[in-house]
């Protein structure tokens, strides 16, 4: 999917949502389990319920994994479900040396089809570069993460006062180009967000820590709103595990339409 | 397995190599195309003609992800099939907010059981410790990459002067111990390693990038050598590939048994 596709997706649907599949098979229903296929049953009920409120699905690779070659077919049969008109992202956080990258872009992009990967930056360009090599696809690089070991190195300054983040927002940026590079911004760095936005006014967040992490809506949209919205913000467990009973699928629905709904209030001030 | 069993196998077979199965369908040679599972025909054939000359082997996980569910079953297989005398790292760079490194650790110390995984610092501390729950399990944390990239931010120095890397190393060093740590620390940068082997003096390295990608083993032990040893090191596509006819493994044997040699000179010249 590209840049003016997606914001006519946020347009239309009024929505800048983006639900987090980080599906664990000891938090779903259990009467699940007896389904042949539990993951699958699961995400396909969370995407039957929540289509209409969001704009992007991120399937999180750890939670598919670690069930070997059934969680494999369980995430592609989900990738596969989920409509067209929905951004797909493998939130993966990969990178390796460029021979190796190019083949985690290819599991992302060509077998998977996402639309996007998360990536970390510590190797740098050549580790990155790889997966911009698909067209309409994307990269999301960490800058600003949501938990607390963000402090650890993220923050460090150099001689001049500026931090590493800042020092890979900008470096990265001449990679890409806002049409296939985002970053991962914190929403419980709601300060942290203005600072990127001013070193990277065009590109899109994708925006982790509302919800279970305590991240606020309202603070994301003022640090992090650009003209074409610029912002997907991801909710996971608050929507997938908004209730382990047989209404599961209804809770998630509320949820889901719940921020929907902030979201347009905002989209609406914003005169979006 | 635990270091003092690390590194009797290295004292035993006079080696510190390890040979890493980034196996790539396009490169192995033709014929196995033909065999039910290619990729576990051609890391068994490498297995049982190297197995005599190195302590570890690495498979990168990218190579064996980008074939779906299949790659996972023939990634589990070769695991399964490493004598148990042999340290398997999983080459995965991986590393997520805490709940999700720890499925990442499951996946990678339970469902495959691995004895070490490589992991990127960006996000810190409770983005590392999760894979350092599990007894005589090892986390690899990338401090000095082997690629050009590593240019890009892992020099950075702050008011002082001191690069990221080493502040990565500091920090991280209180984390774990030299029996559940150790780092990546490309041979590529042979003075680096050096710089490394002062600040974290009793842990292991893992060192990439001798081979295919230039690094000198004689320079690799000159700087980074302790007291135990305290190096793997790393090739690839030297040993891998050294052949593409029917003689794939009689030569990755050859490649494999010359790199022991040097190795057990230096170990000679070391007193070990």
């Amino acid at each position: 999917m590209n840049r003016q596709e997606l914001v006519a997706q946020i347009r239309e649907k009024q929505s800048f949502l983006c639900v987090g599949l980080d599906t664990d098979l000891e938090k779903i229903p259990q009467h699940l389990l007896e389904e042949e296929d539990p993951v699958f049953a699961f995400n396909k009920a969370i995407i039957d319920a929540t289509k209409d409120y969001c704009v992007a699905y991120k399937p999180n690779i750890a939670f598919y994994e670690c069930l070997g070659p059934k969680g494999w077919e369980s995430l592609k049969k989900t990738i596969d479900y989920i409509p067209e008109n929905i951004f797909v992202i493998a939130d993966a956080k990969r990178g390796d040396i460029g021979n190796t990258s190019s083949y985690y872009a290819k599991t992302f992009f060509e077998y998977l089809d996402c639309d996007a990967v998360t990536v970390a930056p510590y190797m740098g360009e050549d580790s990155v570069t790889p997966f911009q090599e698909f067209e309409n696809k994307w990269v999301i690089l960490l800058a600003l993460t949501s938990n607390k070991g963000a402090l650890d190195f993220q923050f460090m300054t150099d001689v001049n006062g500026e931090e590493l983040y800042k020092k890979i927002l900008k470096k990265s940026a001449k990679w890409g180009n806002s049409g296939n590079l985002m970053y991962v911004v914190g929403a419980t760095r709601a300060e942290g967000i203005g600072e990127v936005r001013k070193l990277v006014p065009n590109h899109f967040f994708l925006v982790p820590g509302v919800g279970a992490q305590g991240g606020s809506l309202e603070d994301v949209a003022n640090y992090g709103w650009n003209s074409d919205c610029g912002l997907l913000v991801n909710a996971s467990r608050s929507v997938l595990y908004a209730s382990n009973g047989a209404d599961f699928a209804e809770k998630a629905a509320e949820e889901a339409r719940s921020l929907q709904q902030q979201m347009q209030q905002i989209l609406i001030e914003k005169g979006f």
